[in-house]
């Protein structure tokens, strides 16, 4: 095991009709608040209305930035960025999914420095005073609610970037399951497969002595898979949406990668997809990850077989590990698949034209990942056995 | 799932030489502080001249506090009030285990109340201001590094009693499993018995749908069972004493309880034998909690027979889930009593004398537990159960 620091902080307040406190949670920081937020879902759910009434309520100065969109963008982020110099922005409440709640950090951090916010993304400046931020979760996915990481878009060069830094990570997160009953399966599938890639990231790792997070790793994903039809097939079913949500935050707190590196080539690998053809991020996901697995699994066939034990319940074959190794990366797509998603590039419309680009963009500044460390070529390769 | 509020933020610092920081974590949080132990271990092992140094190279003055004892009583930490308000201690410094850390906690929550601190464990007052903590942990098992609660023994009518609040937790932890290294199997034994009885203190519960938290427990347990027998035949393993270091603060820092109504009644039968006989903690939890297991499993079968399926791989007979359920508390038992623990009364020389006493006072305020509810009488069953 590595040695860690580990500190979240972030005050969870999870369950049905907790969006009521909202108010009262953002008096403690401020009495001029930025409502950020994406298109008109939280209007017409009246989510909107509850969040602003709640504010008020609470004496509060209500400033607003919607228009965030999925892969949020830079040129928002500036906007944001302006009114809180302009404002005096006290505190900064994110009403909706990880987009939204990135799109904040972005401004929270760019709100104390006088460069451009897109510096933090291309290590030009590091992230230090931020705004405080709050979080009404209404896409559990991103994990982005008590993470201190953000992934911004810039449209110039369509490059998706991340920064990170403790600071970020939101003051609280308000998790009402049932703010997420109106999500389509198609979002919700996304959603699962974001999650599941976050653990998937932690899990493999070169590291040898790690069996709790192992563990903890397994028993979170074993629980979205166990919920996720449920939450597809009956999407107001609040015990399974409450699984779901609460596992999509314990999955990228921190917490299930203590000790140990993660590789996280796949989100970059991604990244490439989705900044330049604009799908989403989860089901950009589920086309990668079982791609990377294919192509990096022979690095550690042991850890492969235990993950296919451990999370597919695949009987390990000790005569062959490699076939234990491999039924579980099937498993791994083949659910991903009934869920909805895309596990080729070709269901999505995407083919060679740009994989050159992508695989240089990707390793642009390094080699990416952890568990094999990858080159541009290496990326070829993998956007290939993503094809089709 | 059971709405819920978690907020953790102690910050852990784990691994090989985090002690070197304790200093530096300490000045920041005042320069007058109050060093609190328990006896010559931390003398006999250098631990005390390297925090000791560590604290003087910030420039902190160092009050101190030892003497500490297993079951922390009462009488020291009116003494620690004392000096905190004389002093003006600006800051606690915990150096040991569990008793330790909560007689620091007691002392913290004294310092600013103007009555007498025994009030906060019997309900006549409130804790809310406290002097903020911080900890270097050489024994896991209470998990108290990051917990809000603490446990102080009343000499006076041997209570042994426990409260708790959200500013009680430690602002940081140091966890470096290798002061763990010189811990007697006995005590490691204890430890490892502690946490997994925090564990299924929050496991045997009426919540129905807490799939996630279920699975995070079973998995903690899983590694606390699998790395036991290594930290006591091999005490130096330092990749095993540091997966039981992490799973003993895991076990007790609130998350694995999140959206579920824990039990409890068998730390607080327990408390009531370690009261009295002055026996280790988690030597007496070794002896009660499967006398509780066979007293209230039939209240729920189900899921007594996941236990044993999941954490015990005691195959599911459907047939006879009953027989499955029995066969998870048989291995519970049957492991305690592989690590050393004793697991009946008669191992430790405790006969029926105080049977009487002890289970009414341990029912004295309410009845215990919340899986199921037991009075006076339940409990006088239990301590039967466990005699021998």
């Amino acid at each position: 095991m590595q040695n860690f620091e580990f500190q979240n902080g972030t005050a969870i307040i999870f369950g049905k009709n907790q969006e009521q406190v909202v108010g009262k949670q953002t008096a403690a920081f401020g009495k001029k608040v930025l409502l950020h937020y994406g298109g008109g879902s939280i209007k017409k759910s009246g989510l909107y209305d509850r969040v602003v009434s709640s504010l008020k309520a609470e004496g509060i100065e209500v400033f607003e930035l919607g228009g965030v969109k999925p892969n949020p963008r830079v040129d928002l982020v500036r906007e944001g960025v302006s009114i809180c110099k302009k404002e005096g922005i006290e505190f900064i409440l994110a009403v909706g999914g990880g987009s939204v709640i990135d799109s904040a950090k972005a401004i929270a951090a760019g709100a104390y420095y006088d460069g451009d916010v897109w510096d933090y993304f291309i290590g030009k400046a590091e992230v230090d005073l931020c705004v405080p931020i709050g979080v009404v979760l209404t896409i559990p996915a991103a994990g982005s609610e008590t993470s201190g990481g953000t992934v911004v878009t810039n449209e110039d060069g369509l490059y998706k970037r991340s920064t990170g830094h403790q600071n970020m990570r939101p003051q609280f997160a308000i998790l009402n399951p049932e703010l997420t009953y109106t999500l389509p399966a198609y979002q919700t599938a996304c959603g699962l497969t974001d999650m599941m890639a976050h653990i998937l990231e932690r899990y493999f790792t070169n590291e040898q002595h790690v069996d709790l997070t192992d563990r903890l790793c397994e028993g979170t994903l074993r629980s979205i898979i166990a919920n996720a039809h449920t939450v597809i097939d009956d999407p107001t079913n609040y015990d399974a949406r409450a699984e779901i949500m609460w596992a999509g935050t314990i999955a990228h707190n921190d917490l299930l990668g203590t000790g140990r590196i993660g590789d996280w080539a796949s989100h970059e690998i991604e990244h490439e997809i989705s900044g330049i053809y604009d799908i989403a991020h989860g089901a950009g996901l589920a086309i990668i990850f079982p791609a990377w697995m294919k192509y990096v699994y022979k690095h550690n066939v042991n850890r492969f077989a235990q993950y296919a034990n451990r999370v597919w319940d695949v009987e390990i074959d000790l005569n062959d590990l490699e076939k234990t190794a491999l039924a579980g990366i099937k498993k791994t797509e083949d659910f991903f698949h009934s869920i909805g998603m895309p596990i080729r590039l070709t269901e999505v419309d995407i083919d060679r034209t740009h994989f050159d680009e992508m695989a240089k963009k990707a390793t642009d500044r390094c080699p990416l990942g952890n568990f094999v460390k990858l080159e541009a070529n290496d990326v070829h390769k993998i956007y290939e056995l993503a094809l089709d």
